[in-house]
């Protein structure tokens, strides 16, 4: 398998900004077939980078650099590659160009420094932005390929999957043919996903598997490289079919199909419409749904009633209920659930209560302690007892994982 | 000023996992004094492990290492940290026995592979591990230190502050004296808090400065490194008051403090309440709201009014206001946030309306057009328009951070 190695470049990324890159490249190049051998983070200093991207090129086929291609002094990536590779740059007058027409087109100034975004080096390909003004650049250089692509997410992905993974596939990766699959569950611990998975992991003792937890939600994913085109489409097929086999309760969808995705779908297919009642989640599961584009489709709205008053005033629950049994319990989890379907006429309600923490916590009902129930279609009813272990952001997240995937198995 | 270089050990941080530890150590290294000069992510080997260990060690007095510290065959930062150095692994009884009594505790049977965690590299020091059974170890060896961590946060952020900061300290920062400051800052874009920050900069050629933004907040980081205490202290002073008065429009915290707790604050402080009505946040601003413990204080709840209809039902937005001007709009904010403070009895109501993208956009109300609103505290109404750029999840973040800004500066 062709190798690929990672370089971000960022004195911020070595300050406490969190780096998203690592992983988002990571998982599109194993897709396509790619061993990911190792990832660095640098400041934003020519010998830090020069350095980096000297041994990434001494470790992979393909190193793809993110960040520092922006205009300002501390935007360096371009020098270092150009001195890591011995080449020079130059303007490109169409890339100058094509800047000041940009900014043209926003009514603004070109400052002088922008100049240094038109320097290309040697022997690069440009690979054009559509959505900001650092070019990328690919480099051909002994056989390896040297990418540099600018830092912010909604530059750097569309040039990447639309310029770049194409083209290293082509020349990394001819003649292997990926057979790769993804699935996501919900609703199941990693711990007992990896054993359902393992008797599949061992009879392909040839395919790369992995599998990510978070938040709730598991993802596994098989990897093989084979031959042919039609043989990588036969064995995937297999994989998908032995997988799905072994974790059929629990798969809610395939690729990067999340939970929420997959819910909305089983609800527009149905033209159903969904409500919630949320308490300790606060928003987050309302939040979730509505990550989804065109979610407003199925998803009506809900309650936020952190508050007990809210719960009685705005979803109806008794008080006497509230009373008896507490706010954190199966009765008052259904009916918040019946409250939202009703009082904001859905065809489903979906409802969280529970105890995130860091205080509130008895014996009897401990920090974790989470009830969420549905209430729907037609007459049915369900409600689940959750005990999550960990720090208030893990209750909340699991909370309304477990919510969503509720709802999910009412639809089946 | 000492340096510090991190290693992240697991295949999965080269498989989609997201690296939190990076961010997590680097703002702690950095504001105890230490210059981090750069991060590397390493696949489950040996081979790696150790290059990344010897060249972290070769460029930094303290290397970090997380993860690979578990009982599987797949956990190697132990053997690869003992070649690294040249020493001889040696298992330790007295760990092993805490092992098993960990085990007995929780009536598990010990699996044998467990043993290897019970094995320390000649002149370690052991870091124990109240969260979990991997110890840490921490080593010195030709003037560097070397500080293996375990890989789950809830192992690592106790052990990392509790016994290795104040050693690292004292080792290699002995006679330096960091002063430190943070502010966070809301309502202001990063490249106009950094433009009102450029003469604090200016000022202090010494110091160095770190700009961070993220989701609609900024926060700005100084250091300087004092050769005594009290001048540490002294330039802390001074630093803090010349950049509080630099920004002081746009600070809301200092450290870490979010904007969702000084709001918090503030109105625990005069004792008032607050309700939320959301249409394209869906739940997020509710969210963050209680992601601060003990928001049931001053957060009553709130209305995901995601249908127009619910709009007019909960909320009590009148519908000829809605065809008149639209769902996104001025005067229905201010319409939301005078219903969630009736409806939900509150002190203040705060709303969101607004096109989240990537559909729904038009000529004059193009995708990022948001609308916030606060309706009080008293008669007081404040409605701000938004022109957000950038996909979904960025519109919604910022639309959250500008409302809790609003609402922030409607107590000031």
């Amino acid at each position: 398998m062709p190798k690929a190695a990672l370089v971000c470049v960022g004195s911020e990324l070595l300050a406490g900004q969190v780096n998203t890159h690592q992983a988002w490249l990571s998982v599109r190049l194993r897709r396509a077939g790619f061993d990911v051998v190792g990832e660095s983070s640098v400041p934003d200093e020519v010998p830090a980078i020069r350095r980096a991207l000297a041994r990434a090129l001494a470790a992979a086929d393909a190193v793809i650099v993110c960040g520092g291609l922006g205009p300002t002094f501390d935007d360096l990536t371009r020098e270092a590659a150009a001195a890591a590779l011995g080449r020079r740059m130059s303007l490109r007058p169409a890339l100058w160009k094509a800047i000041l027409q940009r900014f043209a087109r926003y009514h603004l100034a070109v400052p002088e420094e922008n100049k240094r975004q038109a320097h290309v080096i040697a022997g690069a390909k440009v690979l054009a932005n559509r959505a900001g003004s650092a070019p990328g650049q690919l480099l051909r250089a002994r056989g390896r390929t040297l990418v540099l692509l600018p830092g912010p997410p909604c530059e750097m992905y569309p040039m990447f999957e639309g310029q770049v993974l194409g083209r290293l596939k082509k020349t990394h990766a001819r003649g292997l043919h990926p057979a790769s699959f993804s699935v996501r569950l919900s609703g199941v611990p990693e711990s007992a996903a990896d054993e359902m998975l393992e008797p599949v992991r061992a009879r392909w003792p040839q395919a790369r598997f992995t599998i990510l937890a978070s938040g709730g939600e598991v993802s596994f994913h098989a990897l093989t490289v084979e031959s042919s085109d039609l043989a990588a489409r036969r064995v995937r097929a297999r994989l998908r079919r032995e997988i799905l086999d072994a974790v059929s309760d629990f798969a809610h969808g395939e690729g990067e199909e999340t939970l929420e995705h997959a819910l909305g779908e089983r609800l527009r297919r149905r033209g159903l419409t969904l409500a919630v009642a949320e308490s300790c989640t606060g928003g987050l599961l309302g939040g979730r749904l509505t990550a989804v584009p065109g979610s407003s489709t199925y998803f009506l709205g809900g309650v936020i009633a952190y508050a007990n008053a809210l719960k009685v005033r705005s979803l109806g629950v008794p008080s006497r209920l509230l009373s008896r049994h507490g706010a954190v319990s199966a009765e008052c989890a259904a009916a918040m659930a019946r409250g939202a379907r009703r009082e904001l006429g859905a065809s489903l309600g979906v409802a969280v209560t529970g105890i995130a923490g860091p205080q509130g916590g008895t014996a009897e009902k401990p920090v974790g302690t989470v009830f969420v129930a549905v209430s729907g279609p037609g007459r049915a009813e369900t409600v689940r007892r959750l005990d999550v272990i960990g720090p208030r952001e893990n209750v909340r997240s699991r909370a309304v994982t477990s919510a969503l995937r509720l709802a999910y198995d009412a639809l089946a």
